[in-house]
């Protein structure tokens, strides 16, 4: 399913050598019949961005949004390879140029994987052409391009949006990194809309803020960040709105689905900021407590220790008056007017011992507000990341 | 020793029933006879500032900088217990001041341990004046004065730095949320120097800077922050660039001492960043890599993957190049030119093996330069702090 559910694409999985024992690790989409069409693209702010996301945004600038085709590859980053590895995306983009029959410009690539490693492009693109060959339509297509894109994923994530005579499909892999401005995090969305490239670019702008943008795992910033989405104009013209609808609800349900297949995380965090001077200054505040590591391991010992999550808010650098702050852990106040709230410590218990645990934060000094999608921090995040052997 | 070895300080530790067991939890140092003399503080940044650290903000402002006293508690931080945690904090100051023959406002506080738990003022108060009035000259007391002050730390942490005709005596306590404009931690410096609050204030703020604002475990700041300097002004009076570098050197002993005893920490990173637009610069950068989570369990698991450490660089929001960037592990060259460099992996090994790991950036694009003391992450850190009982 996913990228495929929408009307006039195409995609593969396959594996190219990048990852050991002949795990799948080469994913492409294409248009069913190679034409360029609308496409868009966010990218990470890293300064460090891989070659994969240099070549990206010059290939969206140089066609001014049209492409059609997507090459995503997983277990090397191609990140700090300097000209090798710039060398190594435009020869994937090449061949697979080559076997749809579009130019090179057309072809979108996003790489994840370790940072600093030389990518291996002797090994891989022997491969490119035959497995791009084998691209077909239909849920198993999409489904094998979603495996091929994992990296320390448990399950892959897609997910299919129904519109008004139009469809978004997506796909993402995502696991620790997961941070500001979007994540160690490949996603791509596909959508039969009949949409110019301008208003394809500031529906996906929206709904990225409000979804990939809107969690953390462990406030990293990668290299290689990267959503993109192709329209293929088969289906209905939406109105801007509509699309964007679309797109954000597509784009939340892959954020979910990576908070909640986060590298060893037990909890998912839903840390919601009300009562802010604006939004933004909300949406600090929320990041501020997601993030924290004391909060995460409370999480992780299932521990209500509102304290953490005072001096998170009152150290985010936003307006704040702590006579005013309350805190709640599943609908229980726990802290009001800054001091501890007597409350039903038996329900937050019960509260804190699921597998998602809801925080809200009044700040009290305006109607500011923002959620942000967080996870707890325990042995398994440690385990994941001590080591890349 | 500490604190009682310049002229003209007592000190005293005891037990006042804050911390289960009849464990020391209560401080204090004074002048010798009573008398206020010159002193200063510097205070966390955290809006959700505890009771101690309002009243002593308020204290030095209305006398002045003139202190006789200084009461430091352990094992409830007296925050986020509004006005009756207020009421606390004046009651302990008044208590002190009438057993030493003070004015209230004359003394200071500084407390350390949980936030948002109503201090048992009940309990204490009663107690503090025949602590108080077992204050003592010479080196055991200012021991015993640094063991009271200890909350997950393991060993006191003392320093005394000899100056030309004066000494700084000092202490200190802290453990995790060590971090951006201080920690959670308490420091108490004497001297006996003769010098006025303002130059004081000014050597304090300095010796601060490139101690306790250069160190982070977590990135959490506390809401309970606190270094404080008294001058009983019977030694010299030096220069004060003399007064800074021993502030300076005593700060800085303690701020390593504390990274050394870091909850569940077991290496110490060095992060130096040169070649940065400014110094400035390279201090967020430095904390940015010393902060970042991955980079930590990198150094948990003694791998030395640069290409987290780049990343970081890349997203500090400081100016960078990628191809003008350089990273070293204990002298070891590994990324050069922001790519891999051919290297001894086998020196590299043996110096991450150690416990003190230093990593030095060359960011290539100015000659700023700073450096961060910061932590692995490892079980430790999460068995300490996943539940608070």
């Amino acid at each position: 399913m996913s990228v495929t559910a929408p009307e006039g694409f195409v995609a593969v999985g396959g594996s190219a050598g990048i990852k050991a024992g002949g795990m799948p690790d080469v994913a492409v989409v294409a248009t069913a019949d190679g034409r360029a069409v609308p496409a868009a693209g966010v990218f990470t702010s890293n300064l460090a961005a891989a070659a994969p996301v240099q070549v990206s945004r010059a290939n969206l600038k140089d066609t001014g949004g049209q492409v059609a085709g997507v090459i995503l590859t997983s277990g090397n980053a191609n990140a700090a390879t300097g000209k090798p590895g710039l060398e190594a995306a435009w020869g994937l983009c090449d061949a697979v140029a080559i076997t749809i029959g579009a130019r090179p410009k057309e072809i979108l690539i996003g790489q994840t994987g370790l940072i600093g490693i030389p990518f291996p492009i002797d090994v891989v693109l022997p491969q490119v052409s035959g497995i791009t060959s084998d691209r077909a339509a239909g849920p198993e297509a999409g489904a094998a391009a979603a495996w091929a894109i994992m990296t320390t994923d448990t399950v892959p994530k897609e997910v299919v949006i129904r519109g008004n005579g139009f469809t978004v499909g997506a796909m993402a892999k995502g696991a620790a990194m997961l941070a500001p401005n979007m994540a160690t995090m490949l996603a791509l969305c596909t959508t039969d809309a009949a949409v110019d490239p301008a208003t394809l670019h500031r529906a996906l702008l929206e709904a990225v803020t409000d979804s990939f943008n809107a969690m953390t795992v462990d406030g990293c910033t990668s290299t290689n960040d990267t959503v993109l989405v192709l329209a293929s104009g088969l289906g209905a013209t939406p109105s801007s709105g509509a699309l964007t609808a679309a797109l954000s609800e597509a784009c939340a349900s892959l954020a979910q689905q990576m908070v909640d297949d986060a590298e060893g995380a037990t909890k998912v965090s839903h840390i919601r900021v009300v009562g802010a001077e604006n939004d933004g200054a909300a949406h600090v505040a929320a990041r501020k407590v997601a993030d924290s590591l004391l909060v995460q391991c409370s999480l992780n010992g299932e521990d209500p220790y509102w304290g953490r999550v005072v001096s998170e808010l009152g150290s985010a650098g936003v307006s704040f008056d702590m006579s005013s702050v309350s805190v709640a852990y599943g609908g229980v106040v726990v802290c009001a007017g800054g001091v501890a709230a007597s409350h039903d410590a038996i329900a937050v218990a019960a509260h804190m011992a699921g597998r998602h645990v809801e925080i809200v934060c009044d700040l009290g000094v305006g109607t500011g507000e923002a959620a942000v999608l967080g996870t707890d921090l325990g042995y398994g995040y440690i385990d994941e990341n001590r080591t890349t052997s």
